[in-house]
């Protein structure tokens, strides 16, 4: 078989840790998956439709730092086009590989199968120019360096990219690449870096309290572990958002809980708010992650190490790589526990004034300080009680303050034990499931019930929890498991999804069984929307959805034994399918909640949200 | 309940024979939603997710000649969007309804969810406004104004239209419309008619013979009664492509077959290609319903009538409707026959020297003639056997002539009955199903072997044969048969879908089951793409699939006994399960063929379709 252009790109796939391309195979792909199937460091996974493709090769990216799939011209394409929408909006490096009609159909400009039937095949192309960072409509002429180019942004960007391959190009032959991808420059610029050293240590002053505030971008530019030096250098208090839980480490000593804004538990909002210096690392507050841009956290004392740039009060310095900019915090932060130590200024051992800072406690000693002045102060471009807007309403909801607690260390029962044989509640799931959780378990959480319902659970050390909050498409997890747990074997795969979201993927159940991903599905069986019931019309009909025997799709889609479907509608019955999942294949755990029945944490996020919808007419 | 611009929409949608709206619900869209649990005369229907409800809405157009479709902004527009495009290419009236957030929160420009994060609520409009004729991004201004414009277009254009509501502007009060919608006015100039009706004339001289070969075009336009009374008024012999197979009466005398290029059955193909004179009503030549454009029709000898203008060999007249065009057609081949019985000529009764032909007829009395000049004439823009470009390569298939034949009538047997007891295949599957066809059946059939399965047997009168042979995506078909049955729900509802293509949409079997939809729903089960192995592959694991229990399936979707599912593996089990199907409630037939059995016609597409994919590099 020759090394055509389609080798080139699986070549380059590989080159960046990608071993799989997820699709569906159309006409115009075809004699491109030969190669795939030929090729040595990439395998093919079929998916039951292009949409479940399209978030399984987000699953994947967000495990390995790049995914893929592959898809025909127009119909394919579009199918999968949400899923490239929400890898965009979300920070997901996802290559979109089209199989397009062969160059010399398109310039005949007829009424191919696939197209729109005018003549115009470019209609895809501008489409999906809104929701990626890079495209390329190869032709022969310079096919493989434009491969490398989307490739190298979309790695760069960390967002998608777009490689239209017509046939015939797909299986040009072409040389085997003579030297890897060219490694992106450092973007930091040393001068720069020094100004912000100096203006960081400004407001650094050694009796201020620091805490920090971290998000999913963190994740994204591979700082995870300057974020963890930073953190672990002063012991400092921090957070994050619902987004960035996969940052820190949640069972790490110092970790205060989720912040949400004005919805946060209230040790949280008062140990973030109330610092006199909070560093965001990587943070993007969201609607849905700021429980409606109801944080409180001025300019003045912020320092937001973003991506590229960092702003210490109102002052920014661009370019530093976000990795870089916490490496240099952290030294400040040592630097200032060592002169604190050497002039005797607290305790020998305890390198900030507070100790590490536990959610819930409240006494002396508690994280973050109370003085005049701080809080209440408003940020800039933040909803605060200023009465403007829609702040006036979405601040409602924090008199509920709920995530963080009730259970700040996992495994640890907080009360009685609820009666086994008593009827399954959201409370009750979400707390056998969080007791169940071990050490390194993949687990995805559906935007609804799910997602909310474990935002008031720590997670065990090394868990990767996984939402998708900004876009928000129900039914992504399912999908998105497929691709997370291909490209991460050795850890549990779990899904936590609803009944209503899982109508929407249902498909890929089967894909999972085929591929043998031995994960824990559960699905929460609530008789329809109920995270759209706690929004809006709690009672209509609009919210229902088709009811569906669980168990038994599970031996329809998997019917050699693949799988196995329990149905608990007790916390006994729960607990016993949770316990008695089968290790080596999937366990589809049916468990059934009241219709009405919300976590507080969603509960009070409907609220703002159904305000917000509203709003000023 | 106050009257708001969402009753209006309604209003309008139910003045415009629509008492249907699909959709999935979000946040975006509840209080919308509200408004149509309440109205008089539009009804919800919640589908498993947006594709499924695209697709229904694309199916109840087909059938009433609107349709509609309700997501919200991001997640649930994108999901739907190939279902958009798809009646773009294949003219299919279908608005398309968005739920957005709030004015004011649009204005806010924060990272909302169902958002990319970076402010622009433009991002889906732009990429809808490559697959839609209309669009209006609603605001408190004009929104009833932009609505009735969109419903317009939509409604004249024959394509889909776009309205964002964002959440406030959907709520906002307004006046129920005092006047129904504007009708369109008559596009038709007289004069350019009386001048086509003297071309068409000369054209149509008193020995030339005529056929008429119609297409889709004819049904979009709302022609197909002029179209019937032109072939009446001369008994002309006609042909469809299969993409048009619904504009005519396939029962009727005169009805030659499916004309699908050089893959024609040579009877039709000669009819068509030989006569004098064809009049091509609403044809859009594409490459799978062309033989990969194999026709032959040399522009000097065809009027072609298309939805706003009329070519008359090479002299093109416009503005005129095609319901105008054919019209004038009618009467000048009615004048015809007159003034030749008049002087004489040709047998009283049979107005056409011809007769009414029949395919595979082949001796004297056949239509068409066979006189020098005409076979082989190439028309501008058809691949002939001119040797340029692909026209050589595509042309190869011609030697297999399977369209129309081996049964130009339904129900008569032409061979000897295939073994009860052997184990199926896609001949005795297609000979089988085509028997049981009863007048007023609604037919739809997927992309693959299924369309071209039936693509040889004729349809008894008044049956609605369905396909999507432009835009071609697999596993249309399920969730459309949901949109066209209960928008007619007087016609027998009956789906015919290869497993793999069903996979891509299986949650709606669920909502069909849901709707009590009583269908028919053929599944073929070749274990994989076989449209695919076809073309290329036909081992390759890249065109299996997971492979499901279908019969289980429908327990578990439909697990209150609204469906029952049932396996065929030989011809009497399928015959069995056929004339056994409960008519009150739906029967999913698994019907089990060999994984390389294809039909025909379908064989010789796909050599033509992978010759095209191999196309000049």
């Amino acid at each position: 078989m020759p090394h055509t252009v389609t080798d080139h790109l699986l070549d380059r796939l590989a080159e960046l840790g990608v071993d799989r391309l997820f699709g569906v195979p159309g006409d115009f792909t075809l004699a491109m998956l030969d190669h795939v199937e030929a090729h040595e460091r990439v395998a093919w996974t079929g998916c039951a439709n292009e949409l479940g493709a399209g978030y399984a090769a987000d699953g994947y990216a967000r495990m390995r730092g790049l995914g893929a799939i592959c898809t025909t011209f127009g119909v394919g394409e579009l199918s999968a086009i949400n899923a490239i929408a929400g890898a965009y909006a979300e920070h997901v490096p996802v290559v979109h590989i089209v199989g397009a009609p062969a160059t010399a159909t398109i310039a005949a400009a007829r009424a191919t199968h696939h197209s729109l039937g005018d003549g115009d095949f470019g209609h895809f192309a501008r489409m999906t120019a809104e929701v990626t960072c890079a495209q390329a409509f190869l032709n022969a002429e310079d096919a493989t360096d434009r491969i490398d180019h989307v490739l190298l942004e979309t790695v760069e960007r960390r967002q998608p990219g777009y490689i239209v391959l017509p046939a015939d190009v797909a299986q040009l032959e072409t040389s085997p690449a003579s030297a890897p991808l060219a490694a992106h420059p450092g973007i930091t610029n040393a001068s720069v870096l020094a100004a912000f050293r100096v203006a960081a240590g400004r407001l650094l002053a050694p009796g201020a309290s620091v805490a920090v505030l971290a998000d999913i971008l963190v994740h994204r530019m591979g700082a995870i572990e300057r974020l963890h030096e930073l953190v672990a250098a002063g012991r400092l208090p921090h957070a994050t958002l619902l987004w960035g839980r996969r940052v820190v480490d949640e069972s790490a000593p110092g970790y205060l809980g989720t912040y949400v804004g004005a919805v946060s538990a209230e040790p949280v909002r008062a140990a973030i708010e109330d610092s006199d210096v909070v560093v965001l690392a990587g943070v993007q507050f969201t609607d849905l992650t700021s429980g409606f841009f109801s944080q409180r956290l001025a300019d003045e004392r912020t320092i937001a190490v973003d991506p590229h740039e960092v702003r210490v009060g109102t002052q920014t310095f661009s370019p530093i790589a976000m990795a870089d900019a916490l490496a240099v915090l952290a030294d400040l932060v040592r630097e200032r526990a060592a002169s604190r130590v050497a002039t005797g200024d607290g305790t020998a051992g305890a390198v900030e004034r507070d100790g590490p800072g536990t959610a819930g406690s409240d006494g002396p000693g508690t994280v973050g300080s109370d003085g005049p002045g701080t809080a209440g102060s408003d940020g800039s471009g933040t909803a605060g009680s200023d009465g403007s807007g829609t702040a006036g309403t979405v601040r409602e909801p924090a008199a509920v303050a709920v995530a963080g607690s009730p259970h700040p260390v996992p495994g640890v029962e907080t009360g009685e034990r609820p009666d086994p044989h008593a009827p399954l509640g959201q409370a009750a799931l979400w707390d056998a499931i969080a007791a169940r959780l071990r050490p390194g378990d993949l687990v995805l959480a559906d935007q609804g019930t799910s997602f909310y319902g474990m935002g008031a659970h720590r997670l065990p050390h090394d868990v990767v929890f996984v939402g998708q909050p900004l876009w928000a498409s129900i039914g992504y997890t399912l999908p998105a498991l497929l691709g997370a747990s291909l490209a991460a074997p050795e850890r549990r795969p779990i899904v936590l999804i609803g009944d209503g979201a899982a109508q929407l993927t249902i498909g890929e159940l089967g894909t999972l069984a085929r591929n043998r991903v031995p994960a824990i599905v559960v699905v929460v069986n609530n008789d329809g929307y109920t995270v759209e019931r706690a929004i809006h019309g709690p009672e209509a009909a609009y919210n229902d959805i088709a009811r569906w025997d669980w168990a038994a799709l599970v031996d329809a889609l998997a019917p050699t034994g693949q799988a196995r479907g329990v149905r608990a509608a007790t916390l006994g019955e729960l607990e016993t399918a949770l316990d008695e999942a089968d290790p080596a294949r999937l366990t589809l755990v049916e468990a059934v909640v009241p219709r009405l029945d919300v976590p507080p944490l969603l509960r009070a996020l409907a609220a703002a949200a159904a305000a917000a919808n509203r709003s000023p007419r």
